[in-house]
């Protein structure tokens, strides 16, 4: 990609109602665009990263067996009614059609969900099951904030499972959603640490997946003998870990990824999704569900991964692969030079971001460094006067210098 | 994919409330599901359709050098208000927040691009330009109708385009977008009319393309010399062919599976988007926008591609590469041979659905049918005696009987 020809601006100008490292960081990199409160667009570069946290909770929730669907946001009021959440959930959207019907704006879909499965539950041999989607939500949230740690739309992976009993949940969540999950994050580098969060009012615990950040908005007590964390609602219960009995916790700050509950019968109970077992006697269906806030993670991301000069992108994630300096322009030589390796490696395949616009040196080392591509090459004057470009991780000191004909000494990089 | 862990059921119910084809079919091949009117749910059969669709269009857009972005659809009433179609446009979901904030439903987004690229144009530099989203809309239409024709929410690929001039606009519009629309359609095997069509207040033209089909629910009138058409509106004005001139045109049933249009500087104006031309003098951006719905293709696909039985999706749409009849699967020896062949054809990339349900070889061809991927594959005992599995292509009579262990044919078939 040409950066003289991408939709791409970046700005010295700090968001002024915003003081999260994400929302700056991102804002002005040109990966996001704020519309309003709680509101975002995705510019080309933010869309690039957010499609492969997509691309790596996509990959992971096919690998077990999961079908994806995809549900709408305009949802009737009557499900909503059914469930008894269309007046107790406070961040739920309500809007009226000018003929009259009342729609909730989806937050969650096991209001969707769990009525789907009807037709295509009706025996023990159906179960287990499991959807998903990626897809766009919606939350009236009291108060929009941090970036893309918080806002009224925004993009979610959400899983549902469906079982015969129980004992089947507990085995999925543990041996199936909780592993896929972990998979999840290491693929983006990032640490999740399993946390126990309140059930609700239907489960004893429900879980988080936390990211331990300095700037993180949760606090979690991780079990120092075993890694189990507690929210802190759950810690201030004074209970001795879960799974180890061990007693001793360290605080940290956190910035929640995911949250998995097990529903059990709360919503086959309201859209009478049955099923019938091996003795032919009716029983209900039990449910999880699973979500991860996948423009969340993108914020989280950045939390994380940068330092004073702008963004790090984990590699898995990065919007691309390297980003390409064309230093000296005005010299035909180098221009062509820079041009042949910018073709040469997109005809391997590779993602580059070529800065081909007419600015100085100085301005393309602040933008690259801002945007955190990371591995940077440089073709000047002086490199091709050498008959070679530059290579510099993003975030080291090192500068390696590469001749132009063993290009392909990069893929393996 | 097994069809017995699939979440799909087919029905041999009509829906009772739609009679177009359209609905008909996907309710019962179990690729959408009716939530609502005007509202459906893609079930993962539908969602592969779909995904198909969307990957081919995006495709195009990236070959002509547009960034794909993603803009929200909660949008600030003040942006509507600016363009006055807050209070113009009847199809507008208009919804508040508990918090007092008053919110557009997208149904389409000049009001949220517009303002996106102020802070990426400033020079003539800095133009031609293009964006595009593949996303969800949302229209509240007085009647939804037709399945996937007209529905409340929708997908939707809309493409913005900015210019210094009206010159440059034209030539965009018919060396760029037109022909990047008809190699769309072309991949999905429909021939699309290039249609003139109304261009509202602030154009001549704009266009829409139309595709010939029986059950459509527009007429076309097409030139006979050129075969450029005109929409019943345009045709009863009752002017000579633009483009040759020609008088004579017949009527043909049609439906819309996109529109372009040449904003001109109607929303530039509105926010004041300008850039600096090569004598440092201010002028407007001018602007066009070209949408194809492709929630909507799939509803034409299936009105164009049926018979009596079901759907016969083209092959560069479909669900399936293959559809697989695993019959007489109590015969170790027959299941065996399905999984060789399934698991073989797996390994090479090829998409392959095993109906490996425990249902009569009736029901199965019944299904397979109506699903409609382009070939079907049939391992039983007969065919097993052979050494063979059966191969038909969907919608022919002609069966061929292909040797297991040279199933690598089908790669090539």
């Amino acid at each position: 990609m040409r950066q003289s020809q991408y939709f791409l601006k970046t700005s010295k100008t700090q968001p002024s109602d915003d003081p999260s490292v994400n929302a700056r960081l991102l804002e002005q990199g040109g990966f996001v665009q704020k519309v309003m409160a709680g509101v975002y667009t995705f510019l080309p570069l933010g869309l690039r990263v957010l499609a492969k946290i997509e691309d790596i909770v996509r990959a992971e929730m096919d690998k077990i067996g999961a079908g994806e669907v995809l549900m709408p946001a305009l949802q009737p009021k009557e499900n909503w009614a059914k469930t008894g959440r269309w007046d107790e959930l406070d961040v739920l959207f309500r809007l009226k059609s000018r003929h009259g019907y009342d729609y909730a704006l989806g937050p969650t879909h096991e209001e969707i969900v769990t009525p789907a499965a009807l037709p295509v539950i009706s025996s023990y041999r159906d179960l287990p099951l499991a959807v998903y989607q990626i897809q766009t939500k919606f939350r009236d949230e009291p108060r929009a904030k941090s970036g893309l740690l918080r806002t009224r739309e925004f993009r979610m992976k959400d899983l549902y499972s469906f079982h015969t009993d129980e004992k089947d949940l507990n085995e999925y969540y543990e041996k199936v959603a909780i592993p896929a999950y972990q998979r999840i994050y290491r693929a983006m580098g990032l640490d999740a640490v399993l946390t126990e969060a309140s059930g609700g009012t239907f489960s004893k615990f429900s879980h988080e997946f936390q990211v331990e950040i300095p700037s993180g908005e949760d606090y979690i007590y991780v079990c120092e003998k075993c890694g189990l964390a507690k929210n802190k609602e759950i810690f201030e219960e004074g209970v001795a870990c879960t799974v180890c009995g061990g007693k001793k916790y360290r605080e940290a700050a956190a910035s929640e990824v995911g949250n998995i509950f097990p529903l059990k019968t709360k919503y086959s109970k309201s859209f009478e999704l049955t099923y019938t077992d091996e003795k032919g006697k009716k029983q209900d269906v039990v449910m999880g569900c699973y979500g991860i806030g996948t423009s969340r993670l993108l914020g989280v991301l950045v939390e994380k991964y940068h330092d004073s000069r702008g963004i790090i992108w984990p590699r898995s994630v990065a919007p691309f692969d390297f980003h390409l300096l064309l230093l000296d322009a005005s010299d035909p030589k180098v221009a062509e030079a820079a041009e042949q390796l910018y073709g040469a490696l997109q005809a391997k395949g590779v993602e580059v971001l070529l800065d081909d616009r007419d600015m100085s040196a100085g301005v393309k080392f602040v933008d690259s460094d801002l945007i955190g591509i990371p591995r940077r090459l440089v073709v000047s004057a002086r490199s091709v006067e050498k008959g070679s470009f530059e290579l510099k991780a993003r975030g080291e000191g090192k500068t390696e210098l590469i001749e132009l004909r063993s290009f392909e000494k990069l893929l393996s990089k």
